[in-house]
């Protein structure tokens, strides 16, 4: 079993992240990022495909066209945990190195 | 402006296509697809990415771990179009060569 993140790890992971919400009825974050187009939304996904799959741990997530929106919790954990904070992480810095439109 | 799909094309792709069903609200339709693990989920979603790009024609699609979900309409069409059937049919081939879940 993962622990939740506590009240106050949340609310720092919250702070530390930018464009990041809570989503409604769920213990999950989410966002949405905008790419030039849609290689560089298949390519930031490639990105987060593999880091996440190295982690043990995945998002869920769409896209359409330049548009791609991850959610994420943790199913073990029934809420956020460190693992969503790690691969919130990881995202950032895939998002900031794949042609983010401006 | 690209043509949307007359009645009787748009019953004989409903005919050919397995799993393909109509969305409500939308001229649209959608399928849902579940492979072994997220490796075989993402490398399908690749194969489909290159082929979509290369056809300038691409889904609306979520992944939750070995789960893809795929959209299919065309925007410039208000509605289904050979484009669909045409992207529909790479989607099956991807799928049948990507570890699907038995």
């Amino acid at each position: 079993m993962v622990e939740k993140l506590d009240p106050a790890a949340r609310a720092e992971l919250l702070a530390s992240l930018s464009g990041w919400t809570e989503v409604e009825g769920r213990d999950a974050i989410e966002k949405t990022f905008r790419f030039t187009d849609f290689k560089a939304a298949f390519g930031f996904m490639t990105r987060v495909a593999i880091a996440a799959d190295g982690q043990d741990h995945h998002p869920e997530w769409s896209n359409v066209y330049n548009r791609v929106t991850i959610l994420l919790t943790t199913h073990d954990a029934d809420g956020l945990s460190a693992r969503d904070a790690k691969l919130a992480r990881v995202i950032e810095e895939a998002a900031a190195g794949s042609g983010l439109s401006t």
